[in-house]
């Protein structure tokens, strides 16, 4: 698994899980499912989903013992994969990785939470005034926490790390050396749901986020936590304030974002990557290494190594200001 | 009233009133005022403001017993109806609106909450530490609210709702099921007021947040109030993190406002409308339905239902992707 | 010095200084430096330091005892002034500007502080619950503090000020009549480092924030001090949600800014100025007296007194909107 936290309250039996999909189970025996995994990296005791053509092959070759997918795309399963007919792919699975995992469907704020001066971290950890912190959480040697600061559940942090005040941490791995300022939210879920006219259906989101040593977070940024893998901040990445990176993002090392920047949810950046202010990046694309881009540009495509980009929709840096003199 | 919260402190005699707008008196009599409203709704034991030809119409029929207004419009005005003339109809009905309702001019923090566990609300809401709620609010059943929250007063909150941390709520209506997640300000006054070379002079906010049910506000948002309508977010519409609703704003239901996206005041937005990361509307817009506007557009014109645009200014999609290949 | 608070923890003797510059220091005798200024206020017990030869004139007149500079440009310093020769003339100067002013690299959070109802403020101000206040702070007549704010070490605030709740502040020098709303950080250290590919080095930043008389600050801003001067935000100035001010922005009065607006490091703005919802500002641009910028806009040019402009980049706002019919 990709995620150290969130805890799978599985195995459920296979009856159970027809059930909250609602489906007939007349051609179905009591067995046991361990978890949902993708076509992949399922293996013989798990459920796994299959919504597009496009993952044919892998579909192929699926070694799950289930399979959520639609009456038209059913064929393309090996036979011992057995497939569990629905409308919505993406929603039925949605619904059953909620059961297998509920912790990650909501963020109600954590009320397991102890003043760190009632535990025994008070000892190890400079902290300011009323500072929470949650169960399953680790903190590394020579560390700081300002006042109101909360550190909920589920959260690693390395060596000589500084957090400043009003910051709220979840559902986090941070390395040594990070610093992350004032009035952060970082190991939120991420903004993904299914809309739906009565009542949007958020999705679970097992992904964490992960923050590599030596990097800096500014003020009032905003950093949510994956849905199926993790968002990343690569070793000696600066961000400037108020800066708001989506869930499943990956961000090369070396990288310097500055204030405001917005990037879109799965996105991928290289490193030695420079972005100016308020530039924003649209969501699932690949930024190549040592990639400049202007502040005040939007990205929706991808960028290829070593490119200077600047403009909405961004293109290269000598052509958009040529023909914006 | 639009407006359940703001105490209307009126009525005042005219003589008051005169004398706060710096006019002679000599022509006027003692008589009660009893509010402060537009041409259209006043009584007549009302006082009304016209400061535009636009609204001849309404200022021809208006029952209010005064108007703010000017010497070249006042002969519009009804017989009986007195004019108070002044240089600045709006500057002047502010003024004479902040006498009515005093506590709508400025946000100073509601000193006047206590601590949750001190309260009755204790036994029926979930609560973090240091939780603080303010006079005259109302919280339903089944609700969350994190830690260091501050419900200040003037607040009321439905069923199920689930409020995040470091979040401040006033003045605003909150349906059923809403969650605002952490660091986020709602009901706060919007950014209204009469520049001045010496001193600004802000103008009332009467008006509140009303946040209809199923919707979700991400972190570090802010929701201003309205100034006379109010600011309306619609059913089951999601707000992603760091977005920012100025006053008077309504949005339908339905409605999708990905990160960092901007609303200036009075602007109008149907139902299911899609909105991208970093996007701008101008105030005083109408968007219609099902309209999507593509991250990093900004919105000057009204946007007719069902078209989709990008760019800024924000035109035809297909029209802008054609032009910026 | 233009900066009240950072303490000079010097004179340092020259071999000391020479020692952490990593320079032989057989050709120097022990002298006492007392601070580090640049070309033109060295006085002849300071060091200063020299990168590049547009600032040949000033270095051919200081006065300063010690200059760090580069084998190529030692020729340009008189003769009383010692060259200290480095490879990178403002790493090294930041290394030794940190060793004069340590408190000034890092933001640390304040452990410092007392909360307000333990101290002599306690009694001359109106302040919220869990309200934090640090050493050397100075606060006038008639304020208020809101709830969960901390008034970190070096700050002066004039009368009738307010502060709102969940608001950070540090290193500043606020006027009278201030409102700095929710949610605030103001004074933290700017985004100012040299990129290293293995840990970025913060230079230090000895600038304040100065917030002029009836300034208004939404919620959710930031306002980052400056690093060798102030960041300066004029009278009478007004500043919506969610805005970000860089390093060493110096702002004139009478100015109103809409929500969500960046401005970049060392800019400096007119009086009178108006820029509309989420523009952006580029850093070290001049921007003129009356100077009018629409709402979107990124400026990444200097612009004239009087101009309006419109677009990105930003040019004459009437030749953008008939460009972009």
């Amino acid at each position: 698994m990709s995620n150290p936290f969130f805890k799978n309250k599985g195995p459920f039996n296979i009856l159970e899980i027809l059930k909250v999909l609602d489906i007939d189970s007349n051609n179905f025996q009591q067995q046991k499912v361990f978890d949902v995994k993708d076509l992949l990296s399922s293996s013989n005791n798990d459920l796994t989903f299959f919504h597009s053509k496009k993952y044919r092959d892998l579909a192929n070759m699926t070694k799950a013992a289930f399979c959520i997918t639609t009456d038209s795309l059913k064929n393309e399963l090996p036979k011992n994969c057995k497939p569990l007919i629905v409308k919505n792919v993406l929603v039925s699975t949605s619904i059953v990785t909620g059961k297998f995992y509920p912790d990650s469907v909501n963020d109600d704020f954590d009320n397991d939470v102890t003043d760190i001066e009632e535990t025994i971290l008070k000892d190890k950890i400079i902290s300011g005034k009323n500072v929470l912190v949650g169960k399953n959480i680790k903190v590394g040697f020579n560390c700081l926490i300002g006042h109101n600061s909360i550190i909920e559940k589920n959260v690693c942090i390395g060596d000589n790390c500084s957090i400043g005040s009003n910051t709220i941490i979840r559902n986090s791995l941070i390395g040594n050396n990070v610093k992350i300022l004032d009035n952060c939210v970082v190991g939120k879920h991420g903004f993904g749901f299914f809309p739906d006219t009565n009542k949007n259906l958020r999705y679970p989101h097992i992904g964490i986020v992960k923050i590599e040593d030596n990097c800096e977070i500014g003020c009032g940024s905003t950093i949510d936590r994956g849905s199926m893998s993790n968002t990343v901040i690569g070793k000696n990445t600066f961000l400037d304030n108020q800066i708001h990176i989506a869930h499943n993002v990956k961000i090369g090392e070396n990288t310097i974002i500055a204030g405001q920047v917005g990037i879109a949810g799965s996105s991928v950046l290289g490193k030695n990557v420079k972005i100016g202010g308020q530039a924003g990046i649209s969501g699932h694309l690949k930024i190549g290494d040592n990639v400049e881009i202007a502040g005040g540009s939007g990205v929706i495509k991808d960028i290829a190594d070593n490119s200077k980009v600047m403009g909405y929709p961004a293109k290269n840096i000598r052509q958009f200001l040529k023909e914006n003199k």
